[in-house]
């Protein structure tokens, strides 16, 4: 079970990151492991020629994987970014778009999640991407690990 | 349905990788944008401390996405990896290992998969990889190339 | 020699991509295969804290991969990202950024540039980016394409 | 300057990594943040064709961020890697590579290197990557850091 409903987590969002739109992302489902975000298509995010831009598929990836990961562990506010890998498969369409964000490992120091995008309605995916977060540091405090893959 | 059977992955793999140990490979399933394969854990691939070494887990994500792309356009020799991402997720025990490779997007020019590796009998998987190769110049039949790294 | 000046890559940036604030980046050096891009600080790229986003450090990658492309190949608006990997090194001061892209292979298909990030004033990068661009349909004369994905 | 020579990392290397080839590894030079290293050709690296294998190329970006973090830290066994990724730009001839490897970052809990391998006597890149590995436990219980960026 998540440890934060949606509408919990897109209050987290919008507290911790006034600078977001208000209702741009929304949370359409939620476990411990798994998120389903949807971001909407604003003409602020197109492309010439009508398409999604690069960031906001970027930016979608960064954020789901964030929102996962508070879904996990509950409401930290110091997790960041240590790395993103996006690749772009398909030039989407300017329709909202659903990212499906999995957490793979959930570690002492580092949290990793896979994450694959869709334009509303589509069956094939526009992007990949898997996200690398580091857990804030009250988390390895509390925790004696031996692990070594991070 | 796939182009190419287990057997003649294999026997295409065993032909044009003579340096690979035979019988290191096994391909256990193949559809036509997704395919497993087993890696045999041998003593030559484990680091100290008796897990597998990461060239063998890049080596193995790199062989699946090869073959998952073989089993989609039929027997083509000149694909050629143009980027690899791999994210080390846990310490692999010394067993044998298994890659899930699917295949995102094959357009034109590009191919892309998402792999992910588990070990033997275990839930959680060890690595996740996203491979991209170029697709042979035989696909788009206008064009003569001497090129191999795109 | 660079195919086109700061001055002209800065023009076809804003013509091409009127969702971008004007001045917000700043075309300072060119080469054929160097580009350095500065981009202004701005209180809606910040993060809680102070510090600048990492969907911004992803745009400034973007961005500087692109006019460096342009530099090299002249004015072709087609150019499309395929793969983006950026490591977030050091968190950024809330000032300007300087992007500094070096083209390291552009071939008939696919370029590669590697962006390393810095604050203004500061020695260590904040951020590493690798960056795959698909160069344009009109460099390979002899094929028809609406494929923008790769 | 660097906190172990060529000779105690070519040592180090080949007592904790039995299984590598004797002699197939040779640090050419090394300082505090970066690290020359060179990898012999060798018939069983080559992929049909001639050239050397992508695995190898792996296998040689991984080796070099291994020993220019050693020397930077000093003989620690347990660093493991967490991630690679790496974009092929040339088809490398069948002579010896030279790894070029730059720390870019070493934290508390983690280090970036970004490394450049070339063919002997080539200007032009084959291949571009950017390593992370793990800083071993040992570091960071004797640091107190509030750094976020890991």
């Amino acid at each position: 079970m998540a440890a934060m409903t949606p509408e919990e987590l897109e209050a987290f969002l919008a507290a911790h990151f006034p600078y977001l739109e208000e209702g741009r992302f929304r949370v359409e489902e939620v476990d411990d492991r798994y998120l389903r975000l949807r971001m909407r298509c604003h003409e602020s995010h197109l492309r010439p020629g009508g398409t999604v831009s690069g960031p906001s598929l970027m930016t979608l990836a960064d954020t789901a994987t964030y929102l996962v990961l508070l879904a996990h562990l509950g409401p930290v506010a110091h997790a960041v970014t240590t790395s993103l890998n996006i690749s772009f498969l398909r030039r989407p369409a300017p329709e909202d778009l659903i990212a499906e964000a999995h957490l793979l490992r959930v570690g002492a120091r580092l949290a990793v999640a896979a994450v694959t995008i869709f334009s509303e309605g589509e069956q094939d995916p526009v992007a990949h991407a898997t996200v690398t977060y580091s857990v804030p540091p009250l988390r390895w405090k509390e925790k004696e690990t031996t692990e070594h893959t991070e």
